[in-house]
């Protein structure tokens, strides 16, 4: 490590046996903010994921516990790197630790930029913790037209298609676009919608990084001196 | 300038002939970031600062005024002090770099930490952007008893009626206290409220400085390379 890095947690709710795929978002992270060491794992027995309510549900208390570990383990901060923040509200309730949701940490960056927030993601409705942070500041919701899941989004027509929406959004009258589904921030598609269509674009792992810097440097939290 | 330092403009929309006291919220801000570099200007001939719409209105063509000079001196980002985000809208319409209000910056912070957001202010109601931004979000909002203005905060009678404001916050659940005053930042008060009632508690002028941090450094709005 470092020096004067913080150690932060990242749970991917996705099981893989691939180190490399696990750490994919915290790399990511890293890249962004160097003074972050990222230790990934992810939740076991769900190789699917989270794609419904009841998948969710199973979902959480796994976070609980992967979250569990790495605060014994002394990270300074978990980041739980899915749109849908699962377990976030049951591990806040559990754990004196900053907990960070991507779902409401790239929601809550969109309102720093501007209030009409346009979000572009792989479902048909926004994803609820989306939704809940943006209230009526979320203007428009849109999946790009046959881009079911991350996978699509690696074909040159489902980035052509998520491109085509961003467009649309800004048609709209959007000043923001999300990225709500944290698979569009491993291939790059904030650094492509903004040199297209010109508008700022939150990544929803980036947005979980820079939380996390402000949430484990000493000085944001516990107040940097100056002399009034 | 420090080598990687970025420039941000900071205004401040009560006009002094100190540059000191000018400087108050670019020095707090430079305290937490190191990486920023802060110039802070006030608008002109407004002594008495914003307090209600007829002065709302005098300020955002001043702040519009003072932010296209920053613009023009090459600061990458500017940030407008104010909770009222006087003139952000208005700047965001013409000119091209990140503006930043400390209204939204604040409000937006909290909803990556929690869903249900307590604010402390100094006036009867809570400034429309905060409103704004975190709708049902904002579940209480307190004004401390006999605080009627940032002056108040200075004394020893204000600050525990802050801290009791605080508490009952904590009583009615709130998970996050979002500070709705900036002359609440330059008296240290989040860090006070943060030992006293142990919960998360956003500073606007910090969360300024943390938005500007992020809009400022290349990587996070061009993307930072990695593999996949």
């Amino acid at each position: 490590m470092r020096k004067n890095q913080c150690e932060v947690g990242l749970i991917r709710v996705i099981t893989s046996s691939s180190q490399d795929f696990v750490n994919l978002h915290g790399e990511l992270i890293e890249n962004h903010f160097p003074q972050l060491k990222v230790y990934s794992r992810c939740i076991p027995d769900q190789p699917t994921g989270i794609y419904d309510a009841a998948t969710l549900q199973q979902a959480e208390p796994k976070v609980l516990q992967v979250a569990k570990e790495m605060a014994d383990d002394g990270v300074q901060a978990v980041i739980v790197s899915c749109m849908a923040d699962p377990g976030v509200d049951l591990c806040r309730r559990h754990l004196s630790l900053p907990i960070i949701g991507a779902g409401s940490a790239g929601a809550a960056l969109c309102l720093s930029l501007g209030h009409k927030i346009g979000a572009l993601g792989i479902t048909a409705e926004a994803p609820e913790v989306v939704a809940r942070c943006l209230g009526a500041n979320l203007i428009s919701y849109l999946q790009p037209v046959g881009v079911q899941n991350s996978l699509d989004l690696l074909t040159a027509v489902g980035q052509a298609a998520a491109l085509e929406a961003a467009w649309e959004l800004k048609d709209q009258g959007v000043e923001v676009i999300l990225l709500a589904c944290t698979g569009m921030a491993t291939i790059g598609l904030a650094d492509k919608i903004r040199r297209t269509v010109n508008l700022p674009v939150i990544d929803p792992v980036v947005a979980s990084g820079l939380i996390a810097y402000f949430t484990t440097t000493k000085s944001n939290i516990e107040g940097a001196e100056i002399g009034v």
